[in-house]
Parts: C-alpha cells; sequence; structure tokens
C-alpha cells in the first residue's frame, strides 16, 4: 500500500437510478465520459443508495401497517410508526433507544441506527423511504463480475454506507459489500522496524477506505454516487464485508 | 470536496524520531527528497507516534512502581502491573475489561483500548513503551505553524492514531490532533438533490482522512509515519480534533 498514491475521484453525471436498472453499465458509461480506462488493482466505491435503489428496496410508507411493538417503539422515540416497522422488520434486535433514536443489530449483523434506512435523496418525496441491499456481498461480486468482464481487469468493488460510531461524532463511510477488497486483515507475526512483534494485529482495509471514498462522495445536493479508488490493490479473493463484523461473543458493548 | 481527486501521498526515508526532535524540518526534508512542494489545501497527517517520541512521551517500565489498583487489573486482564499503572495514570475513568483488554476513558476525552499506550516501532526492547502526545491538538497548531512559515502556504495536520470500534474487527485510523482541518461539519439545513433536508447531519471529515492515511502509513516494518494529504482543502481554521468526542450525556454505550 506504501509504495503508491492512493487516490479518490468521484464520478459525476450518473443519472438518477430506477428499480431495475443495471449499474455497471450506467458506471462504465460515466467513466468513459470522464475519459477513465479500469486498470488492474482498482477500486469502485458505490454508495448503497444506488445499488438499493436499482434493486428496488424502495418502500412507501402509506403501504405499511405498524405492528403494536412498532406503536409503542415511535411512541418512545418520537418516529413514524410505519418507519418503525420497517426498521424492525430489518433488524434481528434492538440494541438502544432514546428519543429520536434506534439503534439496532440489522439482519446482516452490523450495530447502526435505524437500520441504515434513509430518507436523503430517494426521488418521491417523504413518504419513500430506502433499505439496505438485500445482501451487500452478493450485489459487490455481481457488480464485480460485470465490470471485470467489460473491462477485462482485475479489481474490486466496495458498496460503502455512513454509519454513526459510539462514542465520536459525525458518521463515517463503511464497507457493507466487499468483493476483491479486503475487509480485514491479521498482521500478527508481523514485526515493527525493531523486530519486534506487532501490537496491532488487526486492521480494517475496506472500512478505511470506504470512510475516505464516502467523504468524497460528500452527502449534500451535489453528491456523487460513485468513486475510483486507485492504488488500493483491489482485485483480490472475495471475502465478504461481513467478516469484519465483531463476534456477538466478543463485544463488550452490546 | 468532490470536484477533484482526494489523494494519499506517503512519505519515505524520515529517520527515526528522538525526544527533542524538531519535527517540522524532519518533514520538510523529506519532502524535498520526494520533490514535493507544499501547497495551499494540502493536509500534513503525522502518525501520532513520531510526535509523541519528539515529545519524549516515552516511559521506560522499569522505572514504574504499579498501585495496588494496577497490580488488581493487572491481575484480571493478564496484563503487566506496570503498563496497566501507565494506563490508569493517562486515564479518566475504565469503561470495561476483559482478559487482554482494558478500555478507558483516556485524559483527552477518547475511549480507546490501553489509554493509546503503544509498544510497536519504539526503540528500546520490550521495556519502552510510548503515551500519546500531552496535547495533540496543540502539537498539530505548532507544526501547522512551522509548516506554513517555511512553505508560505495555508495547509492543515492532522495527527493520527489507530483505534478499535465496538463492532466491528480491525483498527481504523482517527484524527488524534487537529489544525486547519476540520473534524466534523454539521450538514443540517444542507438539502439533497431532491430538495429533502439530509438526514445525515454531521460528518467526520478528519477522522475519514485520518482512516485512509493510516491505511496507507501502514503498521509493519516498512511503516511511514507522514502522508501528504491533497485534494482535501485543509488550510481553514484551527478546530480541535476534541470537537468530534461524544459528549457523556449523548453516550449510549458507556
Amino acid at each position: 500500500m506504501s509504495d503508491r498514491d492512493l487516490s479518490f475521484r468521484p464520478l459525476h453525471g450518473l443519472p438518477e437510478v430506477r428499480a431495475g436498472d443495471d449499474l455497471a453499465p450506467l458506471v462504465l458509461a460515466a467513466l468513459g465520459r470522464a475519459g477513465l480506462t479500469l486498470a488492474d488493482g482498482d477500486v469502485i466505491a458505490i454508495t448503497q443508495k444506488i445499488v438499493s435503489k436499482s434493486e428496488g428496496r424502495i418502500r412507501h410508507l402509506a403501504a405499511v401497517t405498524p405492528s403494536a411493538q412498532a406503536l409503542e417503539l415511535a411512541a418512545i422515540t418520537r418516529k413514524d410508526p410505519r418507519l418503525v416497522e420497517l426498521i424492525l422488520a430489518e433488524s434481528h434486535a434492538v440494541v438502544r433507544t432514546r428519543p429520536d433514536t434506534i439503534i439496532v443489530e440489522h439482519r446482516l449483523g452490523l450495530v447502526l441506527a435505524n437500520a441504515g434506512i434513509d430518507r436523503s435523496n430517494v426521488e418521491g418525496g417523504e413518504d419513500v423511504v430506502l433499505l439496505l441491499p438485500k445482501d451487500p456481498d452478493a450485489s459487490a461480486r455481481r457488480l464485480r463480475a460485470a465490470f471485470e468482464a467489460a473491462a477485462g481487469v482485475r479489481l474490486g468493488v466496495l458498496i460503502t454506507d455512513s454509519v454513526g460510531r459510539a462514542w465520536r461524532r459525525g458518521t463515517v463511510g463503511i464497507a457493507l459489500g466487499t468483493a476483491g477488497v479486503t475487509p480485514f486483515e491479521d498482521l500478527r507475526g508481523r514485526r515493527d522496524r525493531h523486530g519486534r512483534a506487532l501490537q496491532v494485529s488487526e486492521i480494517a482495509p475496506a472500512d478505511s477506505l470506504a470512510a475516505a471514498a464516502v467523504l468524497v462522495m460528500g452527502e449534500a445536493a451535489e453528491a456523487t454516487p460513485v468513486v475510483l479508488i486507485r492504488g488500493a490493490a483491489g482485485g483480490g479473493s472475495d471475502v465478504p464485508a461481513t467478516a469484519v463484523l465483531r463476534p456477538r461473543a466478543g463485544d463488550l458493548f452490546r
């Protein structure tokens, strides 16, 4: 990683993505318009929002009937009971609640607020929300295969999301789905420059890349949903992003 | 952020840093050898390890006498009681313990393992450990002033550390000290591309930059302690990295 620049280039001009759209040709067209040719080792970071949209993960609150549990939790958290119903349906367990916040263990295993359900950058008004992709690692693998077939190179795909942290304000990007990008790496056995065994034994490369990629994507009107990452040695074997989830047995903060 | 590349370049060839060394000339010399000229908006990311070393934050375990509390906690966690003594002395409170792990609220306010005390990449054998810098934000401001005076440009300085996360494996880089780099940004009031108010209201730019910078620095023998970040709009006002710490009243996981 340390012999060349690591760079993040936002891709502009993608059209609004709708259910059923094939994302890979849209991204390849945007790359072409930007004069970029995919190369071995590239990583294409894509926000989960457009993956979810393409997979039809939009829900209309008007079509949701809240359960008794959702009504109860909505009263505590002052949230729309129909949104709470969707949050519960997407989750294994509620981890913490307070007014305006429901932190859950998502069905994918992530601990995050509101089950990752998003209302920003979704067409259709306040009634429309977006769930996370059904299986982000599978989506990443599909996209990787499509990009590699089109470009004839080995590369990685990183599907990003933004999450809060327990003790720090502000969200940061994380790897929600990965193909050809390393979610975590065990450095045990490696030595430092003085020959001592490393203390930091595991790092999280995909999350570290996602943090900068999501910063480059931005959040507001000028947001760009795709970032081309160069210098990150993408294109290795497929390890799912879920591999970075801390096993419940090692969780001190549940 | 989204109109140009964001890039991270590792700086090689810094000498081993010792107590009393003036870091700014060492970094400027390495930049010169790499043929790089500092420009407006640059951000210089520096690992806390070399800042700490230059500030004489090395401690010899042989000189530490553990307290009764340190002996007790060392028995529970199976750690060196003298190291535990240093961890306690650097901390406001112990947050969680288990064998091999002590998670504390550091005196700087961060929640992290072992008070950030490090044994990797420190000269002198197993007896020598490294504390975090005394005041990383002040160190960042001093370095910023030195770099700006030498280069005649406006730039930012980011002092990085690596920390674990509550629910995800592997460490990621964070901003331990900042000058001219935004620790967090409140986007409330901004609108998405469909004119709806943004849901993600706070982002953490300095942490997001630190994540990729630390990935580029690496952890092992070939580690580079300084990374030049371009495209991140450094050089604004000085907001301390401590601004990103979640206030205790909003902490659901203590």
